[in-house]
């Protein structure tokens, strides 16, 4: 009962952005987080891409800064300005970002994994532009680099592992399965199938699960869903 | 020697846009612009598209209000403001805008193909995100029905239709073939394979041609190029 009213406490304190600044959290602490889409060429002109608006890493990046933390937000190809104090690297490919993410996620006390990743890139991007003069094209395509389980097994200077899981159904079975798989200490699960949440809203809604624990964030604006989360990780970050 | 005279005062007038207000050239006359990319779904998550940004299209719909016409603006998925007491049809596939554009040409005065359609399109919509459990992924697709091609096409209430070719090699004879087998009057040529103009740029360059001539319009900002094309055609439509 007494964890339970801290807990009530603590959330409402974590409303109020005011106070923000005076719960430095993540003082000393670095995070890198991933976000928005990558864009997979197919050739000069054309491009295998998704919905991802990159809204929802970016709200981490700016609630992580304003916890206190030093962050880095290795951005896909999206239309938003960097949050103030943030160091931003802008990538295209799932390869860059899988580059850079193991650049700087050894460097990082906590790593999340927010971007939506293209899963498969075309086998051969080709120099010039594909003339269409079949009437029917056929695209090859080989599995990308996996970045969030590359990261999760680095042996040494592993940072703390966040994933996160769009589906479309049966979201909290593949969520669990993909933390498993991956070796991840956190993930969260969105269902991208209900309107008014996911991909290009300002409102997101998760389920969150680690090993021995899970808690549902409810239909709320990405800014604030982000102080949840980052008050969630740094909970069980610090057990 | 006189109409020599004649041309070059008139691109000097057109170069200062106060000038602009002053000749409307297309009042009482509807042109219809198409612009930005199309998206193609491979599933609720995935999609093609290319690197259109919309930017000529939209100089174009601004300035051709400018000059006195109705504009209406069929656009694909961008990031642009629409220019002002211009009408806007926002749309995503190819289909959508095939649709949009045969409606709007047959009312319309000018028709001007700007859009960078996907001449693809997968062959079925995933209607779950699919699940990346092969290293390798197949996608077949079918080609789009052709915008530009169906509105010159038309029988009745034709447009006088102008073409884009966005192409990166022999950019010359992919455009006038292109003319020729679509049945164009004009057709605007990039060479989005040179660096600094074309696609998600502010500048362009364009190679404009017509049945019987034939004008460059050199590297320029997307607003000036808009109001030089603009009057060639005028110059053409008129003839």
């Amino acid at each position: 009962e007494i964890v339970e009213t801290c807990m009530q406490h603590f959330d409402a304190t974590l409303n109020t952005s005011s106070t923000i600044a005076a719960l430095p959290i993540w003082q000393g602490k670095t995070i890198t987080i991933t976000a928005g889409p990558t864009r997979e060429g197919i050739d000069p002109v054309r491009y295998i891409s998704n919905h991802s608006s990159g809204k929802m890493g970016f709200a981490l990046a700016q609630v992580a800064k304003q916890l206190g933390a030093k962050v880095n937000l290795i951005a896909g190809p999206v239309n938003l300005a960097t949050p103030a104090n943030v160091s931003r690297v802008d990538v295209v490919s799932a390869c860059e970002m899988h580059k850079a993410s193991l650049d700087l996620a050894k460097s990082s006390d906590v790593f999340i994994a927010c971007a939506a990743v293209a899963d498969y890139r075309p086998d051969n991007v080709a120099t010039q532009k594909i003339k269409k003069d079949n009437d029917v094209m056929q695209i090859t395509m080989t599995k990308n680099p996996d970045i969030v389980k590359d990261v999760a097994a680095l042996t040494a200077n592993r940072p703390f592992v966040v994933g996160f899981a769009a589906e479309t159904q049966d979201v909290e079975q593949y969520a669990k399965s993909k933390m498993q798989r991956k070796n991840l200490d956190m993930i969260c699960a969105n269902d991208v199938s209900v309107s008014g949440q996911g991909f290009n809203s300002d409102q997101n809604a998760l389920k969150v699960y680690w090993d021995d624990g899970s808690k549902d964030l409810p239909l709320d604006n990405k800014d604030a869903l982000a102080k949840h989360l980052l008050s969630l990780i740094h909970q069980t970050y610090n057990r």
